[in-house]
């Protein structure tokens, strides 16, 4: 948890203004920025993911950030650092990964960016989106009376994980494991979810954010940011039945992270998927089976620590 | 120079749309992107840079670009990886050089990034100007016929990594080694003369490009990707009198990079100081002591190979 105290640090010397949602909103310029990164041995191990699925990962991070905004993708830039050990197969893989990535995801470009030598292979990939046409969401535009409303299923990247790592895992059949691997290591943005509301006419202010850190972190950080209560019924969070086999479960769902699903509060869900509404208060309320427990931001933040971070 | 065969397959993948200049120009959105890695052990050593200077320099360099692209300097996101040794203290040095950079380059703001862990300081900036009012440079828009005009003194940089790391060095003072190697960890973006260039009424098309990876090597590209001569006088280059104390400077002004300086191919000099003139051909012809001897890029990557790089 080293790096959320160098984040407090960081917003001390350059500010707050920008830092804060998952993308940068820069209005001059009619754009959103992220970058994110992924290292070696800290994010994916070499071994256990395609070369192909990590450049494809590595730019659906940064698009699920763009979708989160509100924003429409279209370009991204590369910093990729790369030991010695790694050939040119592995570097037209990667790329070939990103590009199929940017592509569907509204056609977005890689444009530029760098590489470089290292111990590790990192990964650093900045994305814009156009602001143009949407309106542009914020953590703290959550308000009470709105509905809380989710695109994805959740839980299914930890499982993917666990098969990975060999760690704790019900019988699987080749296939059930294949779809939970290939789901941690190929995420899939919420781009129609994030347009929809994103485009809607008449659209007020609303939170929006993608759940890479986990559903119970995301609802902690719009909790946090729009000072409300995030209730949520957790028997209706889409979980694929797959998932259910797996031990203690419900903690792969609330805080497994890297399913890049997005959850938003909104004044009309429409058809949208509803798993709860925002509250007066403050932290995240989680009913379930007529129990309800209400966890603080560091309720939250100590169950993923515990669970599944260094 | 394996990153050069990288960067071929990448093009191939991503297609040459958007990469060769500094920057990718971004035409829809009115700005232009770069993205650059400072890696420890490759770009910097940890014992031979204050964390000031870090943050400083990985700023500057990706400005020097947006300079080259003559767009304004507006907003950049730091992707930052670093080993369990590096503590609070060198993080807010580091942001504190990287936002006194920014601000000084039209008060430019560092808007967001990441930070994660790593065995290397590994530091990938990405840095976007906004082409609002502009006229903005292509390597590729070099004529016959243009003046090669040029801002910075070179060959500074090199001899300033010369004293950081003791070798062949003549007789220096503590307060000139301390300019050398000023010079080389906190270079300063030529913001002047890009503005200058960039918005020059009725400035026609023009190549402009930072000297980064040395001189020779920035009128080489220039000369490729325009498929002109580039011929320059040497001695009407900048040096500052204390670099030609070195052995076999000319190396170091044609060849050690990390200057940043820019040089530009223009029909109009103005007050700009020339160096040199667009001609029929290909390469860099350089003029000394009434002696010409002409460079094609293959000689030049050879030559920066020998000297500088691995």
């Amino acid at each position: 948890m080293r790096e959320k105290d160098f984040i407090e640090t960081i917003k001390s010397v350059v500010g707050e203004k920008y830092i804060g949602d998952d993308c940068a909103y820069l209005k001059d310029l009619g754009i959103t920025v992220t970058q994110d990164n992924l290292v070696e041995g800290v994010h994916f191990l070499r071994e256990k993911i395609f070369a192909y699925q990590l450049g494809w990962k590595s730019v659906a991070v940064n698009i699920s950030d763009i979708c989160a905004s509100a924003a429409v993708p279209k370009y991204l830039t590369i910093g990729l650092s790369i030991p010695d050990d790694v050939d040119g197969e592995f570097i037209k893989q990667f790329y070939e990964g990103a590009k199929n990535m940017a592509s569907s995801a509204n056609g977005a470009k890689i444009v530029g960016g760098d590489i470089t030598k290292s111990d590790r292979i990192t990964v650093s990939v900045t994305a814009i989106g156009s602001t143009k046409g949407r309106k542009i969401s914020s953590r703290s535009h959550a308000k009470v009376g709105q509905k809380i409303v989710i695109a994805g299923e959740h839980g299914t990247s930890a499982a993917g994980l666990r098969v990975l790592i060999g760690k704790d895992l019900p019988k699987l059949s080749r296939s059930e494991k294949d779809y939970l691997v290939n789901f941690h290591n190929m995420p899939k943005p919420k781009l129609k979810f994030s347009e929809y509301l994103a485009t809607r006419k008449g659209q007020s202010d609303y939170a929006m954010m993608d759940t890479s850190d986990g559903l119970a972190d995301a609802l902690s950080q719009i909790s946090k940011a729009s000072g409300v209560l995030m209730e949520i019924d957790f028997d209706k969070i889409p979980v694929t039945p797959l998932v259910k086999k797996f031990e203690n479960y419900e903690d792969l769902v609330l805080y497994g992270g890297e399913d890049y699903g997005i959850i938003a509060t909104t004044d009309f869900a429409d058809d949208l998927h509803v798993i709860g509404e925002v509250r007066e208060g403050e932290g995240v309320k989680i009913i379930r089976n007529s129990q309800a427990e209400i966890f603080t931001s560091e309720d939250i933040e100590k169950k993923i620590f515990q669970h599944f971070k260094e």
